[in-house]
């Protein structure tokens, strides 16, 4: 493989979250060439976590058997608030930085141009660029996991509003005074239809006397939230009707989220992704599809596609390797 | 006044709702010359009322000693669903207008250019070139009417996404399985906070044994949703407690519909008009300003200026005039 690569043809894709570092080589065309991933750490500090972010960067190149020297720009999703000309994560609770100058860091160490984003804005730009060829004109992605993020195409670019912080979808309230938010108010759709809100759920449903066959799943000392999307979609498939209903209702208060997004900001495809529903799909996207056109205004979301990514954990990397891509070329 | 204004230098802005249509003639600063209006009576049918507006043109020009020979460009604001293209007005429910080819009827009568667009639309155009000088790049408007309309600029341009109908703010979903709405949903925006519901509740609260002064102000027959919303700012100011809560809640869920659009869409300002809000800016938007920073994530409203427009109405006419004058120079 490595022959048929020129000399810095190669791109390298860094989905960096709070539990684990993915990292992915690609071609210049976007084909994944090799992939590997390490665990984060983020309780041994900022400057820990950038040499593994390094680490698993040059053990990813050398698995492929390729050389680092080959390699033009990285590209960086990362959780939180993100200013992508300096390179800073301004704000990323999960990995307890501030203010951190990760590009700067990571090029000192790599010697290779560095590119960062918010994670969401990322997936929604390997999903436009990668699944869709970079046609649709305007695109939003809702991305269901831990928590709920979302990202915005505009124009064919990224658009990130006047503090590059649009797409924060999971703190649309879509139920005043409903269940309390990481982000301290009520009601939020992330506080209604995130993993953490579903494993809440069943939580609180089983604390009433309702059944499921998570609680056999569970290990010593484990809870719910130890547990992860691929459960909840084996106890369905074993007929566990309390997780059902859950998911059912996570799947249509994503049907309105995405209906109001339609209605306001009337993109031409709205792709869905994340870990809830990579592992969901079957059961999910259907409903999430009937309830948004329910939702949207008449007119409205005709010839609008809503549609499952298919780059499944891969889209963190990919859409990495897309910003790496654009930014070295610029 | 005729004397200052050079041959086609003119521009007539028309605002058509569904009880009136107001006109007004614009100089080329779009500095207001004169404005009038007449009922719209859409009973009378489609050509009728394209008459009235024709009508009502004329004689706002006449009426300021100027001649039609002088107007360059007549725009339109229109209720519903617009293509702005064409100039038809696609579907009006309030008029009753199906693929109605407004522009083309209008121009035959008239024989001058005009230009239509949705109400909304033409209002946050007004508001951005108007009030800011069409400076801010990205800027968002709210219209809080007896429904609840809406409006996006983007990178400075009226965006209209996919299907040209972005900015449907009012069919946005804040309450899930909250009172039904025109639309058919629940729990819209527009059903919770439009004057429409804001009497709908005053209604249910005094069936509830409610006492409000508004009752007093009620002729033979009426209800109280013909009742006018400076109705409410005099029932407040004579201490009227039912409705100064009722109207407290409508503000709440304003400031929640502004931080949903600033969590998603990032505008650099949010700008609320309409005839609830300007006749109850006082008691509104100080709690308006205060629920949109409190439901805004962290940082992202940080520098985002939330106003009420100063354009009361005259917002109308003023975006249609803004409308014209720029498609009769492009």
């Amino acid at each position: 493989m490595a022959e048929t690569l020129s000399k810095q043809d190669l791109i390298v894709g860094v989905d960096l979250g709070g539990t684990k570092v993915l990292a992915g080589v690609f071609g210049s065309q976007l084909k994944l060439v090799a992939n590997s991933k390490i665990s984060t750490k983020p309780e041994r500090g900022y400057a820990a976590v950038v040499e593994r972010v390094a680490r698993v960067v040059a053990d990813t190149v050398d698995e492929a058997d390729l050389s680092l020297k080959q390699v033009r720009a990285i590209g960086i999703g990362a959780p939180g608030a993100v200013n992508p000309d300096s390179g800073e994560v301004i704000f990323a609770p999960n990995l307890r930085w501030k203010d951190a100058p990760l590009k700067k860091d990571l090029e000192k160490i790599l010697g290779i141009p560095v590119f960062v984003e918010n994670d969401c804005n990322v997936c929604i730009l390997g999903a436009h660029a990668v699944e869709y060829g970079g046609r649709p004109r305007h695109m939003a992605g809702i991305f269901l996991g831990t928590g709920i993020g979302g990202g915005l195409i505009l124009n064919g670019e990224l658009f990130g509003g006047f503090n590059r912080t649009a797409g924060e979808v999971g703190h649309m309230v879509i139920e005043v005074g409903g269940p309390k938010c990481s982000c301290g108010n009520r009601g939020c759709f992330e506080a209604l239809a995130s993993r953490t809100a579903i494993f809440r759920r069943i939580a609180e449903a089983v604390k009433g006397g309702g059944k499921t066959v998570l609680t056999e799943m569970l290990g010593p000392g484990e809870e719910y939230a130890d547990l992860k999307s691929g459960d909840l979609r084996k106890a369905i498939r074993k007929g566990d009707k309390l997780v059902e209903k859950i998911i059912e209702d996570s799947a249509e208060y994503t049907g309105i989220a995405v209906a109001n997004l339609i209605n306001i900001f009337n993109p031409e495809v709205v792709v869905l992704g994340g870990g809830v529903l990579d592992a969901l799909e079957d059961e999910m996207m259907a409903i999430i599809v009937a309830t948004a056109r329910d939702y949207a205004m008449a007119g409205t979301d005709k010839g609008i596609e809503i549609v499952a990514s298919k780059l499944g954990d891969t889209a963190g990397i990919t859409g990495a390797a897309v910003l790496a891509r654009r930014g070295s070329k610029a």
